[in-house]
């Protein structure tokens, strides 16, 4: 096994202003690959911290070193300066990079502040790690077998390095021929509970003999992720399909998609196929549906637009539902969802509607309509329904999960629809 | 200042399966006591790297080590005998910790597995902290004047221990007559980028003199952190407010929070202020915005609802927009932002409208509309102007930066209205 350390860089991480979740994307890319991080170190912005660090990975063979965070145009940004001193090294300008910066700030339409020349200037013994959507490039240097790769702490710019660069980089240098070939896969479930899959997957050593699966819960529902290893890769694949089998056979009711698949993608594509169009009237949700929705690129070939009736006048105004409706069943009511989704689709002339109403909380709530009580709707085709949910007392959860349950609806409508 | 450590233990952490919030909880909890962490280390199940740990502590002297996960029942919570093995110590069983690990299953009506009675045995030399929420205690070792808080992985566990017994426990012994007195705040910028900021903050060795200060950049904009020390509370306080003080003054245009404060939380609370009501049209952040607002708790008393006119039918359909002069300047315009913004105050009959229109990406650009190029527009009494934004190229973070901005035009205009 390569031995791996993922050192962060950050003040803000040390005082618990932000979550490390850089370290959480690399080495779950790693483990994809097979690799597990031995050890995740957090540090401040601090000369000697980092010194020991570096030291530490020499002394204790440590093959991979990612470094995140410090690399920046600013005076806190120290990474750089370390590595120079670390490795005795001294700056040279690197062309292309300063190409890249000069042409961020133009793109930008702006001239580019000099201190950005220095984010151009690299050690000169390293090589450059190309940063795509940002001015500092990622450091790569080499010593004794041992790589230690500096990249800025921009979850986004990071993330793209690891992907297009350091990956590859270390597959090519480190996995040419591995004792043990390790597959994964992530299954994505929603409207069930983590117990609940428990208990209907049954024995659990039945399912894994002896491999690994973890339930990750979230707002957005439970993720199972498998892990599995095997002599051969045809030996890991086969285990990793004989789980995913047994665990759709259980529970492929509730799995709506894989890996990184994201539900409003799932639709999308769902829509696009059966060419069919899409509008949205939301009160609860206030517009967190419409934004998933249109967050996919190319949703206009099928989103429309929303109403967002926050206020009873609007639904009244607006979205035209009877004020008789809304005063005998409220607002929070399976027939107003119902005709929130019937009157959305008639007014913007869409295929479908689709709706949301309920009690987000904190307050709002009676004896008969809690906190967490919520009506979704779709009106497709000749089919009108509602759903009743009933969640928690988290206000931002709650309009999370309506809007999930709402997308997770639609989908299973689209999926049977002839 | 006392030198402290995290250790956090999970393999779980290690592959990326989980974001390690538990660290960011305690370190934000000691940063408030002017405790700043100076170690994050995560490792995995595994003897040898927990042992390696502990050592660690005691030869480069950290006082405080606190350490999170691998005491539980099962086979694979390892910190408990590998205290006692650190500690050349022996297992006792604590009745009171037994009484309350079997109240815990009898509460939930089961009987007790076997394998909880292990959870009341504990080190002989330590001591018992109280776990108000699960079965495992968790265990405080001391040599040397340095101490070992073992407690478990399960956040509200760890969560309530800290604040119960490990918080007071800390600044009884380490917080009687500190040496240096700490203060932290951040203060929050938008729509402008960081070596944008830098620039304009001029000499950073004239601000801060010393003090530190962090640019963290994220799509929302950047935050700029402030940490001073003094020998006095009073003296760390007036440092702090000399900061604040320059920064406002030369960068206060960009300024719209501080520390926690989330924008659509202060638009919020100038609006109920000023008693006015708000609508929304939205056509390329699809719903951001009205999601953002309605997510703060009481959001109905200002907030009416919202058009999302993503397609242009929908522009000119519901909010009746001309359509020559969509054909004429196109639906990413200036005027056409401005008039979105008019008609969905008018149509919702609200005391402002606000709105975006842009081209979030990846595709739609053309040589003169290209994507990142963005248009928002407020309406409010007798004003109505609009604003140009150029950003990236990337359509989520596009998406973001847009409805921020909306956010931030708003707040401006919010706070000169009389």
């Amino acid at each position: 096994m390569v031995k791996t350390k993922v050192i962060s860089i950050g003040d803000e991480i040390l005082i618990g202003q932000i979550v490390n979740t850089n370290s959480a994307f690399i080495n779950e890319k790693l483990n994809c690959l097979g690799i597990k991080v031995k050890k995740v170190v957090t540090i401040g912005d601090n000369r000697q911290d980092l010194l020991d660090e570096l030291n530490d990975s020499i002394i204790n063979d440590y093959q991979i070193n990612l470094i995140t965070g410090g690399l920046g145009p600013t005076h806190d940004d120290i990474t750089k300066p370390i590595l120079l001193e670390f490795f005795k090294d001294e700056l040279i300008l690197d062309d292309k990079v300063l190409e890249k910066v000069k042409s961020i700030f133009a793109k930008r339409n702006v001239v580019m502040p000099e201190t950005n020349i220095g984010q151009a200037m690299i050690p000169s013994k390293s090589k450059v790690i190309w940063n795509e959507y940002g001015t500092a490039p990622g450091i790569l240097m080499e010593q004794d077998n041992k790589i230690f790769i500096a990249m800025p702490g921009v979850p986004f710019e990071m993330k793209a390095m690891i992907e297009n660069s350091v990956l590859p980089l270390i597959k090519e240098k480190y996995l040419g021929n591995p004792e043990f070939y390790h597959k994964s896969k992530t299954l994505l479930t929603a409207g069930i509970g983590e117990s609940f899959l428990f208990e209907k997957i049954g024995s659990i050593d039945n399912l894994l003999q002896g491999q690994k699966m973890a339930f990750l819960p979230s707002p957005l529902g439970v993720r199972l992720r498998i892990e599995v290893q095997g002599r051969t890769e045809l030996e890991a694949e086969s285990e990793l399909q004989r789980i995913e089998k047994m665990l759709y056979e259980k529970i492929g009711d509730y799995i709506y998609g894989q890996n990184d698949d994201l539900l409003e993608e799932l639709v999308g594509k769902l829509l696009v196929e059966k060419k069919l169009t899409i509008a949205a009237a939301e009160s609860c949700t206030g517009g967190i549906i419409s934004g998933r929705i249109t967050d996919v690129p190319g949703s206009s070939r099928y989103f429309k637009g929303s109403i967002i009736s926050y206020a009873n006048e609007i639904k009244e105004n607006i979205l035209q539902i009877n004020p008789d409706l809304l005063m005998d069943k409220g607002a929070v009511s399976s027939e107003v969802a119902v005709d929130m989704a019937v009157r959305v689709r008639k007014f913007l002339k869409t295929d479908i509607g689709i709706s949301a109403t309920g009690i987000a909380g904190p307050t709002g709530g009676t004896e008969t309509k809690p906190v967490g009580l919520v009506y979704i709707a779709i009106s497709l085709g000749d089919k009108t329904y509602s759903k009743e949910l009933f969640l928690g007392d988290n206000r931002h959860r709650n309009r999370i999960r309506a809007a999930q349950a709402t997308l997770e609806m639609l989908r299973k409508e689209l999926l049977i629809l002839k």
